[in-house]
């Protein structure tokens, strides 16, 4: 089997491929992130490509995973907050409301006669949050545990008790699908 | 505020409530977990107020808080696993098909003129679960870290990779739904 390389600097993302098992190492590379695609599932698709493809271009003896992670709520993407004002704006427009959460995922190892393969998915994640007061946003801003992430939120931490329920993977909300990701490696015979 | 009681020997439990950032001492008795009820939703609510009894009994001054949690399979409970078969067995039940966890809460407080309070509720989480193989099946075993668990399985191990999607809460499987938990506590002014 190759060695199995995740692109990834998210520590999130890294505990969530030990938890299924897998042995791997983890080698990031800077990209600018940027994509021309306009829906959310071609987006996280071409970033986690980009992702990917980086680390890849210098490690084609092994097997490279990409991945990225944005909050769409009502056709917008949210990323990270930029300040107190967006951020508590960004938490209002979650409240008593349902958004979606996608995960690209971008895979790539080289066959015989050196070929390049690919395999991208995006994945989908309906989030259902409950009715958050002024109070609730502001205490939660004050944790700053979620500065970093897209949304303002973070599912794993004290978020959870705004979070009604959800449809789909949740380790997709967390940043990466590690059900389906395992399933089409193991699908593919890389795993 | 009163001070808060988890009666749960569960690590899980524990972790969850401290994840929603709220403080508590854990306090345990053993109850004998019987139960006259047939619906998943009166089992879990009656063992969860047997385990909260059990310990608000002697901290009345607490708000105290027990749960239970089940798998039912096509209307049927599984429980821990018996053996080396029956894991085997309940595990190829769930494979490529949907099942329910329930979560049953019990919370009990003292009012005014030392009335027992009492918020009960049972909430139910949708899983849905890939095909598994019995290699899959044999290689989950063996890992021995769902041994104690209902269900025979633990989602927040290994067994994410199995996971295609769940409806609802997730913490809910892991044990305690702690989103529904703070709305209520918050709502009766617990905390």
């Amino acid at each position: 089997m190759k060695n199995i390389i995740l692109a990834s600097a998210s520590p999130r993302r890294k505990a969530l491929l030990e938890q299924i098992g897998l042995s791997f190492d983890v080698i990031v590379s800077k990209v600018s992130e940027n994509t021309n695609s306009v829906h959310p599932e071609d987006v996280v698709k071409d970033l986690a490509y980009q992702k990917a493809k980086k680390v890849f271009d210098s490690h084609r003896d092994s097997i490279v995973i990409g991945a990225d992670t944005v909050v769409y709520n009502d056709g917008k993407k949210l990323g990270k907050p930029t300040g107190y004002d967006n951020w508590k704006e960004m938490l209002r427009s979650l409240s008593g409301h349902r958004h979606y959460v996608y995960t690209g995922v971008c895979v790539l190892w080289c066959g015989e006669n050196n070929n390049t393969h690919i395999l991208s998915f995006a994945e989908p994640t309906k989030v259902m949050v409950h009715e958050l007061t002024d109070e609730d946003i502001n205490e939660y801003i004050l944790k700053g545990e979620a500065i970093d992430k897209a949304g303002g939120y973070g599912i794993q931490g004290t978020f959870a008790r705004f979070v009604d329920s959800i449809e789909g993977d949740y380790n997709n909300v967390v940043g990466l699908p590690v059900a389906r990701l395992y399933q089409e490696l193991k699908r593919l015979e890389l795993i």
